[in-house]
């Protein structure tokens, strides 16, 4: 398939900002609640200093123990991750961690909505894919150690920008998981 | 009621530290998949030194937008905030943010399970208390700024201590939203 046309680009905006406006727009509409978790800290030293609020002034980035978004929709449970990648040709493993594939797996195994949301930052181009067919490249073979754009292409799913909401990825969702 | 006695006792242990052990159960036994989620940081400033991890100096606390724990269990979205007071008689709204009450509002427009798990530290005792009862006290009166421990023994659910898992709260969702 040619590369889709991307008529409002990306102006800057990386796919976390996409996605925090689109899941704030779901929210607003009511269409889902679905939230970006926090990011995961380890907390060494806080100061509290008088008439102002609490500093923490040692801390330190932990792996996460899930994946970042998560939240319900048309009553189901909902769960995925997003990453952005520079490469142009495939998708590397090694931007998963291995707590989040087997939390993906968990979300499955009890009936829940899990994928990926992967943009290709230097093709401007953003797909959704389902979290079984990841855990198949990752646990079904040996030789590759990222799934092939081609492979994103053929069994995802193009999610097109727009101006508002960014990133209408439950409409993906609908076609994939509700039809 | 009576106050019902506490085979186990506290231990030293707080309501989080409980909850965690009890969702690691869970997980671990594939009966429910539920996360606490992050502390919400606000990050001002990182260093990155050579040859070791990225060391934020300088963040703050950020008010949380959701309610911390949340997750699936047969098959369903499954959400709730757990809080720890060392009052007597009454359960306090301060403890519960207004955007933790839009969210269970949410939750609940959704047909999303929502609660609260609320400890009397002092009393050492814990209680399931259903969110859409305790947003009926927040928005359905003016006199109280409280919900009185008598309400939340008859409308709630007394939680036991016991060994492992250590507060196996998901047996009173049974009873309740499964049943
Ligand atoms: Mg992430
Ligand atoms: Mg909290």
């Amino acid at each position: 398939t040619s590369s889709p046309s991307n008529l409002f680009g990306n102006r800057g905006m990386t796919l976390e900002q996409d996605l925090n406006d689109t899941n704030q727009y779901y929210r607003s509409t009511g269409k889902a609640v679905i939230h970006k978790k926090p990011t995961p800290v380890q907390i060494v030293h806080v100061d509290y200093p008088k008439r102002s609020a609490a500093k923490i002034t040692e801390a330190y980035f932990k792996q996460p123990s899930t994946t970042d978004y998560n939240g319900i929709y048309r009553g189901s449970y909902i769960d995925f991750e997003a990453k952005e990648t520079r490469n142009k040709t495939s998708f590397p493993f090694g931007n998963i961690h291995a707590h989040q594939m087997e939390h993906m797996h968990d979300i499955l195994r009890h009936d829940g909505i899990a994928f990926l949301i992967i943009r290709f930052t230097l093709l401007e181009q953003t797909y959704l894919y389902d979290a079984s067919l990841f855990l198949d490249w990752y646990f079904g073979q040996k030789e590759r150690k990222s799934i092939p754009l081609q492979d994103i292409r053929e069994n995802g799913h193009y999610i097109p920008l727009q101006y508002s909401p960014r990133i209408n990825y439950l409409d993906i969702v609908d076609l994939i998981y509700f039809s």
